[in-house]
C-alpha cells in the first residue's frame, strides 16, 4: 500500500481500468480484458504498472465462474484525494478515498474578501490537520472550487465579483507548491455539479443543470457527461441575467440581475426590511435574537408558519423559475438539481420554481424534466472537487 | 467512378480517411498513414476498400517529396449528396459533391401547412428533377431540415407548432423508401448551424450559436464541434422564451414569446399596422403595391430611409439581443451567427442585437464574442443537411 503517490495513469488502458474500478468496485482481469477488448496479458501488465504507481492493488482471487480463476484489480486502498470548497463566508475541506467517499471533513467560517493569502493559509492549515488526523502523508491530488469565474487552463480566478484581491491569483500553482501534489481549480458551481454527478441525484444524467442558490446564484452545465465551461470559462453565470432593468443594484455593478433579487444577500436584505417594516413579527423576533437576518433565518421563519417568509420564498422561486424556464427552452436539460444555502428553504421554494418552469416552457421540454433538490447535504462541492482531480490523476496526462 | 453508391465506411480508419479527404482535399497514402498512426499497407488496403464501396478513388501519384512516390487518395468524384431545407413558406434543394460543394440548387415556394404528403411529394419531385439534370442515378444520402422540433433518433417531427399534420409523420423513413438511400431528418436551425460550421463564418468555432430569425426564431447549439440537441431533441427553441407575460399571443398558444414580438409574421403584422395607421408612407406605398407586407418589405423600406421601418428593426433587435444576452451569460459561446430571412434587415438589426448583448452580459463573456451575420446567402440549410447525412455515410454505422 502506498501512502504517497508517485504517479498517474500513463496509458489509455490504465486510465480505463482506474475509472471502471472507481465507479464499479473491484473487477477481475478477465472482466476488464473483455470490457476493454484487450488480452488478459495486457490487463495483467497494465494493472501491474498501476500497482507500481501506487494507484491500484492486486485484490486477490475473483469468485470462480467455472473457468480459470482470475485476479481482482482494485484501487489502492491508501489512495487519498482532498476536495476543498471555498464559499463567500464558509469553507469545507474533505479527505476522500480513491472512490471519492468522504473519510473526514471540516467546515469553518471564512471571509473570502480577506484575499487569497489569508484564506488559502486557512485552507492549507485545515487540509494539513485533516491529512495528519487520517495518517495521510501525501494525497494523490487536491481539487478546489471558488465562488467566481475561473480560467481553468490557467488555474486562476478571473474578475470574480465577490472575491476582491483574487483576480489572477495563482491559486492552483500556489496550493500545488505548498502541498507537493497536483491541484486543479474550478468554479464552485462546476465542482458541485460534478459532485451531484458522481454520487448525487444526477448519477444517471448525461445532460443536466446544477443550480446553486447561495450568496450568489450560478449554474453548472453538464453536456454528454462532461462539464461545459464555455469559450471563456464563465458559462453558467446566470446570477447576472438581467430580469428587470429597473431592479436593485447588483454586486457586479449592473441593475436588476437575478442575484440582486434573490441571492442570499438579497434575501437577507428583504427579510430585514420586512422585520423592520412590521410585516413579520417572527422575522422581527429573529432579528432581535440574532442581531442580523440571513437566508437561514427565513428558513426558520418558514417552519414557524410566517406568511411574509413564505411570500419572500415564493417570489424568489418565481424569479428563479422564470430564468430557468428560458434556459429550459434553450438547453432542454434532462434534469435540474437545485442546491446551495438558500435551497435550504426546501419544498416551498422548489414548488414555486417548478411551477414557473412548467408554466413557461414548451411541454416537449418539460414532459420528462425532473426538478429536484440536492440530497448531498452540502458535500457536493468537496466530493466534486475530489472528482475533478481524480479524473485528472486517473486520466492520461 | 461509381454513379450509384453501395456503401458507407466500415471501419474507423476508413471513416477518418474520408473525413480528412473531405475537409482537406486529396492526400497521399504516406501522409494519411502518418496522421492515422497506421502502416502504409493498412492505408492501401482501407483505401482500396473505399474504392470498392464507391466512396473513394485512386487519385494518381502524389507530388514527389524525395522518397518513394506515394499514391493520392481522393473522394469519388461521382459521390453526390442531397440537402433539403423546408421552411414555413419556401423550400430549397441542393445537390452537392462529396465535399458538399453545391453543384445545383432549386428554390420554390411551399406551404408547410399543407401537410407532409403534399409537401414531401413536391420535395421528391424537385429532388428527382435536380438529380436527373445532374446525371445522378442515386445519391449517397439525403439530409433534410424542417421548421420544428424533431425526434432525431426516430426521424419524425414532434409537436411542431407551425407544421399542422406533421406530428409523428415518418419523414425520414418515407423519403428513404422513395429514394432508396439513407436519409436523416433534423430541425432546420440545427442543419443551418452545421452549414455555417462546414463552410460558413463558424468554420473555426467549436462552441457557437446559430440564431435563425425567420417566420419563427430558433437557435442551433454547437458544443465542442458537435450539435447539441438536448434531452428531448428540442434544445434551441428560443422563439418561445417569454419576454413579456402581457405580450401578444404566440403560435404556440402562450403569450409574449420572443417570436410573437419579432418573428417574420410578427414583423409583417407590425409593419402592416404602421402602414395602415399612417405612421409610414413608404410602408403604405409598399402595401398598396404588393397587397401585403413581409419582413422583406421592411428591408426595402429601410433602404429607402423609412424611420418607422428603422424603429421596428431596432425594437426587434433589442428584444432579440436581450434574450441572447441572457444566453451569453448562461452558455458563454465563442461566436454568434445570425441568419434567416429577417436577418436580411442587415446591419441596422445586427448593430442593435450587438449593443444589447454587450450592454447586458458580463464583460468576461463578451470580451472576445463576435456577433456576425451569416454569409452563406441562404445556402446554410442545404449545405448543413448534406453535411448531416455525409457525416453519417462517412462514419462507421
Amino acid at each position: 500500500m502506498a501512502h504517497f503517490l508517485s504517479g498517474r495513469a500513463e496509458t489509455p488502458t490504465q486510465s480505463k481500468i482506474l475509472t471502471y474500478v472507481r465507479d464499479e468496485g473491484p473487477l477481475s482481469r478477465i472482466d476488464l480484458a473483455g470490457r476493454l477488448g484487450v488480452s488478459r496479458t495486457t490487463v495483467a501488465a497494465e494493472a501491474g504498472r498501476l500497482v507500481e504507481l501506487g494507484l491500484a492493488v492486486d485484490g486477490g482471487p475473483a469468485a470462480s465462474r467455472g473457468g480459470r480463476r482470475s485476479t481482482l484489480v482494485d484501487l489502492d486502498p491508501g489512495l487519498r484525494f482532498v476536495g476543498i470548497e471555498l464559499g463567500a463566508t464558509s469553507m469545507r475541506v474533505a479527505v476522500t478515498d480513491g472512490r471519492l467517499q468522504v473519510l473526514a471533513r471540516d467546515s469553518s467560517p471564512i471571509e473570502i474578501r480577506r484575499g487569497p493569502e489569508a484564506v488559502l493559509a486557512e485552507a492549507l492549515d485545515t487540509t494539513r490537520k485533516l491529512l495528519a488526523a487520517e495518517g495521510v502523508e501525501k494525497p494523490a491530488g487536491v481539487g478546489i472550487g471558488v465562488p467566481g469565474p475561473v480560467d481553468f487552463q490557467g488555474g486562476v480566478p478571473v474578475s470574480p465579483p465577490i472575491m476582491p484581491g483574487w483576480d489572477g491569483y495563482p491559486v492552483r500553482d500556489a496550493l500545488s507548491r505548498e502541498l507537493g501534489t497536483p491541484v486543479l481549480l474550478d468554479n464552485d458551481v462546476n465542482v458541485m455539479a460534478l459532485g451531484e454527478q458522481h454520487t448525487g441525484v444526477a448519477r444517471s444524467a448525461s445532460d443536466f443543470l446544477f443550480v446553486k442558490i447561495g450568496t450568489g446564484i450560478g449554474c453548472g452545465i453538464v453536456v454528454g457527461g462532461h462539464l461545459y465551461r464555455g469559450a471563456d470559462g464563465c458559462a453558467g453565470d446566470i446570477g447576472h441575467i438581467r430580469i428587470d432593468a429597473n431592479g436593485p443594484v447588483c454586486a457586479c455593478g449592473n441593475h436588476g440581475c437575478l442575484e440582486a433579487f434573490f441571492g442570499g444577500a438579497a434575501l437577507a436584505r428583504d427579510a430585514t426590511a420586512a422585520a423592520q417594516g412590521g410585516r413579520s413579527p417572527v422575522l422581527a423576533e429573529l432579528l432581535e435574537e440574532d442581531g442580523a437576518l440571513t437566508a437561514e433565518s427565513v428558513g426558520r421563519a418558514l417552519t414557524r408558519g410566517d406568511a411574509e417568509a413564505l411570500a419572500l420564498t415564493r417570489e424568489g422561486g418565481r424569479r428563479v423559475g422564470s430564468v430557468l424556464a428560458n434556459l429550459v427552452s434553450f438547453f432542454n436539460p434532462g434534469l435540474i438539481v437545485i442546491g446551495g444555502g438558500v435551497a435550504g428553504l426546501g419544498h416551498s421554494l422548489l414548488a414555486e420554481i417548478r411551477s414557473s418552469i412548467y408554466r413557461q416552457s414548451l411541454p416537449l421540454a418539460t414532459g420528462n424534466l425532473p426538478v429536484v433538490l440536492s440530497e448531498l447535504g452540502g458535500d457536493s462541492g468537496v466530493i466534486g472537487s475530489a472528482r475533478l482531480i481524480s479524473d485528472a490523476v486517473y486520466a492520461v496526462a
